[in-house]
C-alpha cells in the first residue's frame, strides 16, 4: 500500500500499529472469520475496517483500496491449505516414524500374512507395520508436492474479478506472503478452489489408509486370533455382554474417517457447474476443508499414540502359523531353486500340501525372502532403518 | 529373469521371441485383459503362460517365477496411470494453448465480466478465455507432478504379498520399466491403489473446469444475451419448437463430466475399509480409471475443437456493456487516484450510479486496469503470449 | 418391565418418577446424548442408570434388564428419523403451499419459459412457481411414505445381537412406542440403518429441488433480464463494486444444500462393507442425519419466507417476450389445428420465423394451451387451487 | 391421437400396423435408443418418424403431434424405473426366499454371533441367514412402495415445457399407460428425474446389504474359522501360492456393488444446480440407471445361487463356541431370572468369566432366548416359516 502510493509513511505506520492492536484486543478469543456478535458489520473484513476507522480516523477508509473480499478470501484459503496441509503431512510423518520404530521392534515376530482374508505366507509383524509406514510417508510426500504447487502463485491483487486500475505491485505482495509470484488471471484466481479440492483429495487418500489400518487391527483382535493385546484406554465394555471388550477406538477411527473421505465429494458438489466469477456458494467450502484437515490431524495423532501402545501376543501368532499351509510358496520356490520349472513346482506343492515335515519351524522360513522390501525380519529391520533416517531428514529439511 | 539365473541365454531369447509372436498374433484385435473367449484360462496371465508353453515347451512354465498376478497388476496399473495421465495432461495443454490463441484474438473484445451472475465490470473476452487456459495448464501441471511421484517406485517383484525367496533384482527391473527404483514394502505395493486414486482426483478437478466452461458458454448463448454465435455442428434443433437451437454439446460436456467427477468417489468406496493384502475388490478399480481417463481425454479434445469454432457477436457484447453500471468500480478508483479514501469513493459512486456521462465508451475503460493478470486487453494479450511460450516449451520439454 | 415381571408395581412407579425427575433436572439444558461433563460414565445410558441408582437405590440396577445400548440406539434412531422426517415433510408442504399461493397471484403474469437456457415458449409465472410446488409436495409425500414404512417394525427388545432370555413382550413395547409391531430379526435390527439412509436420500432429493429453485431465481435476477425484484434482506452489496447487489441468499441456499446432498454418500461410506452385528462405526451416522435434517428444515423455511417476499417486474417480463420467437410452437400448432401434418407445420414455421405479425400480443397466446398441467394462466390458477386444497387436507389429516 | 382428432380411424390403424412392423423388422437386434448407424436421424424418435413416413406416407408426419422428445423421454424413464424396479424387487424377494429356506435348514446349527468382530453370544446360523432375508425383503418392499408412487402421475402430454394447445386427453393416456393419472405441471414433468434418483437410492441401499453379506461370508471363510465350506465354482486359486483358495465371488460381489452405491451420487451430481426446463445434461442419467438396475438384478441372482450352494462346517462352528465366554450374557440373565438386579448380575459374571462349568453345551443355551426374532433355533425356524409364507403371498399378489 505504501509502495502503491496509497498511504504515506506515517499513515502506514499508524494503520499497522492499529491493526496489531485490534488483533491483540479481540482475535485471541474471537472466532476468526466472524465479527463480534453485537456488530452490524456484514463480515469480518467490514468489521476490521470500521474498527480501524474508529482508531485511526479517515485514513482507515483507505484499507480496502485495490482489494475485494473475493481476492482476499481466495488468498487466505490457499494460505490455509498450505498451513493445514503442512500440519497433516507432519502428523502423517510422525505416525510413519512411530510405525517404523515399532517395525524395528516387531521385526523378529512372524505371523501369517493374508490375501483375500486367507492366511497366505509367513512374514514379519514389523513388515506389516511398514506397510502403513510406507503409505503414510507417501501421503505426506504427496501433500508436500501439493503445497509446493500451491505456493507457485498468489491470488492477491486480483480484485473482485478483473484486477484493479490502482497500480499495486502484485509480485512484491506475493513474495511477502511466501509465494513464488502472482497468478496469471484475476478471473481464475477469484473463481478457483483447486488448492482446497487437492487438499481434500490428499486427505481422503490418507484417511483410506487409516481405515485399512483400523480394519487390520480389528481383524487381528478378533476372538479366534487374538493376535493383539488390545491396548487399555482404546476400548470399552459391553452394556449387556459381560464377556466383551471391544476395539472401539479402531472402529471409531474407521467410522470417523468417512467424514474426511466424503468431504471431497461434498466440495466437488459445491463446485459443480458454477459459472466463472465469484459466487457465494464458494463460501461453503471453508468449513469443509477446515473440519477435514483438523479431524485428520487429530486422527493421525490418535493413531500414533495407539500404535505406540499396541502389543502383539507371540504365542497366538505362533499358533496361527500352523494353519493354512502357509509355507507352500516357499516350498515351491525351493523346488524352483533346485531347478524345477515354476508351474511344475506349483502343481507339485499344491497336490501335496499335507506332506510338509510336521513341526517344521514356519517362522524361521520367513528369513528366506531375498527381495528388496520383502517380509523377512532382516529386510524389515533394514527398511525400517532406511525409512527412519529419511523421515528424520525430511523433518529437519 | 536371465539376470536372476532362471533362464539361460537361449531360453530367454526363445521366450522373448514367442511372447512377441503371441502379441502379434492375438492382441492386435483382442481386448487386452481378457483371454480368448474359447480358452479355459482363468485370466490373461494364465492364458499367456499356456500359449507360451504350447510354443516353446516346458521352459514356458518358468515365466511366472517370482511373480504373482498381484504385483503384476499393481505394476501395470501404475504404468497405465502414468500413460493415461500423460495423455490427459497433453490434451489439457492443447486446450490451454487453443484458448490462449483465442485470447490473443479476442483481446480487444470487451464485455461485462460477472460475479454472482450479475454484470460486474468491463473486461476483455480474451481475459475470460485465459481463465480457462490458466485452469487447464494448472490441471496439466498437477498431473505432471503426480506422474513424477508415481515414477518414484515400482511394485514389481513384490510377489503375492511378501516378496520372493528367488533373488530377483528389483532395482534393475524398476529401471528397465522407467521407474526411479523399487518400492519399499511388498504388502503396501500389492494393496495400495494410490496412483489410481490420484489420477481420478486430478481428473475430477479437470472435469470441474470443463463444467464451468460449459456453464459459461451456455449462459453466453442465452436468448437475452446471444453473445456467442453458437458454432454449427455443436448444437441441435427442437423436435417440438421450431424456434430453438440448443447448445447441446456444452450441455452434454457438463453432463458427461459428472461421470468423471463421480468416478473418484466410486474408487474411494471400493477402497474403503479393505484389509491389507490383495483383495479381489481391487479389480473393480481398473474399468473406473480406464473409462474416466479416456472420456476426459476425449472431452478435452472435443472442447479444443469447440473453442476453435467459437465466435462472439461484437454488437451484442457492446449492447450489454451499457447495462448494470459496470463502470462503477473504475469510476471509484479514479476518485481514489484523485486522493479520495477508498470507502468514501465507494459511497460516492454507489450513491450516484446514474450520473455517469451518457454514451461514455465503457469498453475503452478496460484499458485502465494496471495489475498483473488483469482484464485489460493489453494485459490479456501479454499474458496469452507468456503462456503460449510456456506451454510450447513444456510440450517440447 | 412391569409386564415382564422385572419390577413390582411400587418399584415401577418409583423408577418412573425418578426418571421424570432426572429429565426435569438435567436434560432441559444438557445436550441430549452426552452425560454431564464431570461424570465418569461411558455414555448417557450409563449415566442415567447411575443417576437412577443414586435416587431410588438398588432397584435402579434393574433398568437395563433385557436391554442393550445396541437395540436402544437402533430404536431411537428410527424414532428420530420418523420425527425429523415429519418436520421436513411439514416444512416442504408449507413451502409448497406458499408457492401455490404465489402461483395464484402470478397466474396472469406471462414470461418466456426456457429449455436449454434458451427462451422456448410463453407461459405463466405462476406455472413456474407450481413446478416447485409440485416438486416439494412430491418430496413431502415421499417422506410420508418412508415414515409409514419405518413405523412398521420396532427394533426394541433385540438386545445386543441375539434377543434375550428374559421373556419381555416386544409386541406391546412396539405398540406403546407407536410402531405396528416388532422387527423379525434381532441381528438385522441392531446392524441396519436403513431408515437413516432413506431419510438422507429423501433429504438429498428435496435439496436438489431447492438448488434448482435457487439457480432459476439467480438466472431471473441477472442483469440482462432483471425479471425479479430481488427482495431486500436476502442480498448483500459488494465490497469493491459500488454497482452490485448480489442474490446471496439464493447462492447460499444452493451452496449449503450440497451438505445435505453429500450427506447421503457420507452415510453410504460409513455402512460400506461393515460385517453384521453392531460395530461402533455406526455411531458416526447420528450427527450426519441430525445436521442434515435440521439444516434442510431451516432451508425450506427460509425459502418459504423468500418466496413470500419475491416479486416480479412485469415490464421486464413483457420486454423479454419479444425475444426468441417464442410463439413458434403455438403458431405451428395453429397450422396443425387447421389440418397440416405436424412435421410439415414444424418445417413451415421454422423456415419463416420472422414473418410473425409484428406487435402480436405474445402473452395472450399463453391462454391457448389446452392440456392438463399446461402453462396457461387459467390452468395455473386451477391447478394451484386443487393443490392448495390437497395440501391443506394433508396438513389436517 | 385418434381421440384427439389427429388421426382418422383408418390412419390410426395404418400407423399402428406400421409401427408394429418397424419394431418387428429392426428392434429385435437393434440397440433400443439408437437409430441404425447408417441413418442421418438425430435420434431414435426422429428415425422412427422418418421410417414411418416411408411406410405410410404423409400421415406419418402427424405422429409427433402434441409431443416433444422431452415429455416422451420423461415418460419412458418413469416406465423404465417401474419395470426395472420390479425386476430388482423380484430378485431381492427371490434371494430373501432362498435365505429363508436355508435358515430353516440351518436352524439347529449354532455358532458365535459377533459384535465389533468379537464373539458375542451363541445363536443359530439360520438366524444369521434371516438377517439378510429380512434386509432384502425390506429392500423389495421399499421398491414396491416407490413403484406405487411413480405410478401416481404420468408426464406424457407435457410437451417440451408448457403443454400443448392441441386438446389431447392426458388422463386417458395416463390410464392406458398404467398410471393413476396425469402430472400436475408440465415444467416439473419435463425437468424432474425423481423416479430415477429414488430407484438409484433404493438400489444403493440394497447393494449395501449385499456388501455386508459378502463381508460376513469372507470372514466366515477365513483360515482361522473355516466355518463355511466355500462352494466350488465361486472361488479361484492363487497364481503364486499353491495353498490358497480365495473367496473371489464374494470379494467381487462386494467390489462390484460399489458401482451401484456410487451411481446415486453420480446422478445427484448430474442434477445439481440445473435450471428448470429440459437440459441435455439429463440425458446422462439414462445409462446410469440402466447399468445399475441391470447389475443389481444380476448380483442378486448370483447371490441367490451362491446362498443355495453355501454349506457350513458343523465341527468348526462347534470348536468356535468354546471361545470368548459367549455364554456370559445368558448366565447373567439366569441370575436376573433368579432375582438378582441386572447390573449386579453383569458385574458378577464379568468378574468370574472362567468359572463356567467346563464342557457346558453352549450350543444348547441358544434355545433359552425368549423374545420375538431372537437367535434361538426354534424362533429361527418359526420366523423363517412366517417369512416364506409372506414372500410367497407377495409373489402371487
Amino acid at each position: 500500500m505504501k509502495q502503491a502510493g496509497i498511504f504515506s509513511d506515517d499513515e502506514c505506520a499508524a494503520v499497522e500499529s492499529a491493526l496489531e492492536q485490534i488483533a491483540a484486543d479481540t482475535l485471541i478469543d474471537g472466532a476468526v472469520g466472524d465479527p463480534p456478535s453485537d456488530s452490524p458489520a456484514e463480515d469480518i473484513h467490514t468489521w476490521v475496517e470500521s474498527e480501524l476507522v474508529q482508531r485511526v480516523g479517515d485514513v482507515g477508509k483507505k484499507i480496502h483500496t485495490a482489494r475485494s473480499r473475493n481476492d482476499q478470501v481466495a488468498t487466505l484459503l490457499v494460505m490455509y491449505a498450505i498451513d493445514a496441509g503442512s500440519k497433516v503431512a507432519q502428523a502423517a510423518r510422525k505416525l510413519s516414524l512411530q510405525l517404523c520404530e515399532k517395525a524395528t521392534q516387531w521385526g523378529p515376530l512372524v505371523f501369517p500374512l493374508q490375501t483375500h482374508c486367507q492366511f497366505a505366507a509367513p512374514g514379519s509383524v514389523g513388515f506389516w507395520a511398514l506397510k502403513y509406514a510406507a503409505a503414510f510417508e507417501r501421503s505426506a510426500n504427496r501433500l508436500s508436492d501439493s503445497i509446493k504447487a500451491w505456493k507457485r502463485a498468489c491470488p492477491l491483487g486480483s480484485g473482485a474479478v478483473a484486477g484493479s486500475s490502482i497500480p499495486i505491485d502484485r509480485a512484491t505482495q506475493a513474495t511477502l506472503l511466501g509465494f513464488d509470484g502472482p497468478t496469471d488471471n484475476a478471473l481464475d484466481s477469484t473463481s478457483t478452489r483447486d488448492a482446497c479440492l487437492e487438499l481434500l483429495a490428499d486427505a481422503a487418500h490418507t484417511a483410506l489408509h487409516l481405515q485399512s489400518f483400523a480394519t487390520d487391527v480389528i481383524a487381528f483382535a478378533q476372538t479366534s486370533l487374538a493376535w493383539v493385546a488390545y491396548p487399555a484406554g482404546f476400548g470399552t465394555g459391553s452394556s449387556m455382554m459381560p464377556n466383551k471388550t471391544n476395539p472401539d477406538a479402531m472402529e471409531l477411527l474407521r467410522g470417523e474417517c468417512n467424514a474426511i473421505v466424503a468431504a471431497h465429494n461434498h466440495a466437488l458438489l459445491i463446485m459443480k457447474g458454477l459459472p466463472s466469477g465469484y459466487n457465494r456458494d464458494l463460501q461453503c467450502i471453508k468449513p469443509v476443508i477446515q473440519s477435514s484437515a483438523e479431524m485428520l490431524t487429530e486422527l493421525l495423532d490418535m493413531t500414533t499414540h495407539f500404535a505406540e501402545a499396541l502389543a502383539f501376543r507371540p504365542e497366538n501368532l505362533k499358533a496361527s502359523l500352523q494353519m493354512g499351509h502357509i509355507d507352500a510358496t516357499l516350498r515351491m520356490e525351493e523346488k524352483v531353486q533346485d531347478g524345477m520349472a515354476m508351474r511344475d513346482a506349483h502343481h507339485a506343492v499344491a497336490g501335496d500340501l499335507d506332506s510338509a515335515e510336521p513341526g517344521r519351524d514356519i517362522a524361521a522360513l520367513a528369513k528366506h525372502y531375498q527381495t528388496i522390501g520383502s517380509a523377512s525380519p532382516e529386510e524389515t529391520v533394514r527398511i525400517a532403518g532406511v525409512m527412519i533416517q529419511r523421515l528424520r531428514a525430511t523433518d529437519r529439511g
